[in-house]
């Protein structure tokens, strides 16, 4: 077909009838997405200092779970019912960081039914929740601590899919290796090291907690 | 070719060159996995009556744990890690369990990669950490709930991955309804229903472990 635009993203052979590029620049993507994310940050940090006997710790988690509960909801919940996002006609913000990310992982692009469960799920159970934990931090909820470990084991068993998927059917879904390093390996590392450091904590205030209720029920 | 035996597996097309059908029938399958469980079940069960002060719901959770820990390690761990089962010669009867139920599921002689994913995170991970909590339970370990919550919720993330990419590839793995009903839904619904069942216990004994240790702090 004549009017059919090549796509970016490798595998080269992947079909996207109906592709449209990129409208904005990949700073005209990411500046904005960054922007907002530190915007954001800042406001749950000096909203959550009005609360009383908040510790530091605990308001840049909140900080953390508005972020990643926000990204997950809007970003991952956009791309997980998009199924077209590719052939997207306006610089609409979501589809353009879409067809940018699948520079790093073409499976975004190319809809692999794995990335769309995984992100499925983070977005319509993990994303509510997060923004639950905000409410349960700020309220000192006895199920804080279980609900953040939840919510980290999903991300990191999400995680643990998006990867090993994409290695057992070969690793080959970048366009370059700089999208390979910053997209697929730099953006997603987050959601390995973070969530694995809330759940080591959590799984260690919960045990504490067991071992409170223990000395309780024996004195 | 001439020596190509045919597959039972849908979809038709399904490429499984050099594969070998079973040799041992549906009940030469079942049995011995069913007799072999309920034997573990029975062992578990009298075992952990020896020990002091376990109630009679650990110890059944005691023998659940043990099934389903044995049966994440040896059964689906050999799946995990034996792309070319439906190849095996022989009567051996894991490969054998493997090429029956794919009947229920051909993603398992097709090498899916969202199921070997599942497979290999359950069997590595999982099913070590379900032998693990017997031990918790047994000597009354304060992590014993988190763990168990842990793992069902890795249980529930890999069966959601599980039938929502199937769904989402057309649901349409099975040999016949019957093989859907019995073998993809009949043998799945227990690691939905039974790991919900126990994160939803674990969940509220950790609530009340917090509200233990918020009483006696505030006291």
């Amino acid at each position: 077909m004549a009017n059919q635009v090549q796509h970016p993203y490798v595998p080269r052979d992947l079909h996207l009838p109906g592709y449209v590029p990129c409208f904005l620049s990949q700073s005209e993507i990411v500046t904005p997405f960054l922007g907002s994310s530190l915007l954001l940050v800042v406001l749950i940090w000096f909203i959550s200092g009005r609360f009383h006997k908040i510790s530091k710790l605990d308001r840049l988690l909140m900080c953390w779970w508005a972020f990643t509960g926000l990204t997950h909801m809007i970003l991952e919940g956009y791309f997980a019912f998009s199924p077209e996002f590719y052939k997207e006609k306006t610089s609409f913000f979501l589809a353009e960081v879409w067809k940018e990310y699948s520079k790093g992982d073409s499976r975004y692009a190319g809809r692999d039914s794995a990335v769309v469960t995984v992100e499925a799920v983070t977005a319509v159970i993990e994303g509510p929740a997060c923004l639950l934990v905000i409410y349960a931090i700020a309220r000192k909820k006895a199920y804080s601590y279980t609900l953040q470990l939840a919510i980290c084991l999903g991300q990191l068993y999400g995680c643990l899919v998006y990867f090993i998927t994409a290695f057992l059917e070969g690793d080959n879904f970048s366009t370059s290796p700089f999208y390979y390093w910053v997209y697929y390996i730099g953006a997603n590392c987050w959601w390995v090291l973070i969530p694995s450091l809330i759940a080591i904590r959590s799984w260690k205030k919960i045990n504490a907690a067991f071992q409170s209720e223990r000395k309780t029920k024996t004195r």
